[in-house]
């Protein structure tokens, strides 16, 4: 739970097939919400990979502007591994209500995967475990492409995320661009709701970046049975598309891809 | 205002000096504020690129279990440019406080751009505008291979972001790997914090990634000079490093770099 990196047994598939198609052992980047608690009340949650959690608790709040010497601050505890709990020095207070609200917390719900995946699982109103759509390698291998020629902004500032929502045969249904991954995504589902398409079965999302628990959350959310990142998936991206049922593919790029789970929706001889 | 792209004039620096360095215009992806309000009561605020605002409103409140179909929705208002004002349909409510406390905000203090700097422009207890120090092309264009050295995670996961405290003669202070960011970031404002070494004078902050308007206000409260990143900055985080007077670098590898303010630190002949 507490280390960096995660392994994951990931089934690698080359376009066209070629040598080191196989399944094999993947180290993922831990990714585990971290709460941080001041004077024993809940401040912010955030998505954080394990380690130096002391330091990123004092941190954000030096960052808030809460604390800004190491005597605003009388310690700093894990009262759990996903628990900072700090003790600010006398006479040093948060922000009022109203500067609270602007603090950065993520979407997660609990304070250990667990927690999180559970509440997330409860929230989302589509099984997409019994979404029997099939893709196969080769569309997914030119997804990429498709969205960076839809990404005219893309190619001009170097500085947006893409998101794009595919068909199973690989159709563009909606491109979205945000400085902010988790915006573009909204975008997309948020266009899809209007236009009363949820749930989104049978849809392929792909994600110019790389894959992280919130994104796998709101494909979930929005009942999309397949998310394909260009970059790699974080740890609990994949333990929640497990246990929902998701194919969530990452490194989709240059004719390869690797396979976290789902595997049975691609049209491969699985091992 | 509200376009997906902003101007910018940006010195080329080259490292040997060659063709194409220069000052010329460079595009920006555009960064700002939007307040999502729920029947007239600020619910969150979100980094983002304008454009498709009610659809990320929608997807927002859509992934976070709060609507589930357009009917859930009596209308999404644009109030302001950066404001979206949902009104929910009869009988859908908000969750309780305790999961309200949970939702994505953002760190931004204001629903303007503006706002926002002016609101970070009086957190920051540091004036790096009177930072003296000088950093040479030579220097700059061997951190991301120095950063990059010293990740190990990185180079087994692909999937964690980096940030280096760097002295002004490239020297690593500390390195820190997450999942996020802005925890990377956090770690490190947190260890000189906790080390008494805040304000950073003198020193560059190197993320592996883009420079969002976040991370450009972290570096500003830690008094941290120089901000360089491996790709680009959005418009937010530049104008707040042109008003707080800092240098920010954006597309810093292979041998070449965009500096977009604060040329004055760099050791070469400003046009």
């Amino acid at each position: 739970m507490t280390g960096r990196t995660a392994r994951r047994r990931v089934l690698r598939v080359r376009v066209p097939p070629g040598p080191g198609e196989d399944a094999r052992a993947d180290l993922l980047a831990v990714e585990e919400p971290l709460e941080i608690r001041v004077d024993g009340e809940p401040l912010a949650v955030t998505m954080r990979t394990p380690g130096d959690d002391i330091d990123l608790a004092a941190g954000f709040l030096a960052s808030e502007g809460v604390i800004a010497s190491p005597s605003d601050v009388t310690s700093i505890k894990m009262c759990d591994e996903n628990v900072a709990d700090v003790t600010l020095g006398a006479g040093v207070t948060l922000p009022d209500a109203g500067l609270r609200r602007n603090f950065l917390t993520s979407s997660a719900c609990g304070v250990c995967g667990k927690d999180s995946i559970d509440a997330i699982r409860v929230r989302a109103s589509y099984d997409v475990s019994a979404d029997q759509v099939r893709v196969s390698p080769e569309m997914l291998a030119r997804l990429p492409d498709r969205l960076r020629e839809a990404q005219r902004v893309f190619a001009r500032t170097g500085g947006l995320h893409a998101a794009g929502l595919f068909t199973a045969d690989g159709r563009l249904l909606a491109l979205r661009e945000d400085v902010g991954r988790h915006n573009a995504v909204d975008k997309i589902v948020g266009w899809a709701l209007r236009e009363q398409r949820l749930p989104l079965a049978g849809c392929v999302l792909l994600v110019s970046g790389r894959a992280s628990f919130e994104l796998a959350q709101k494909a979930l959310v929005a009942g999309i049975p397949v998310l394909a990142a260009v970059s790699a998936p974080s740890s609990l991206a994949a333990e929640l598309a497990e246990e929902s049922g998701m194919t969530l593919i990452g490194f989709l790029r240059g004719g390869s891809m690797n396979v976290y789970t789902g595997a049975d929706r691609l049209l491969v001889p699985v091992p």
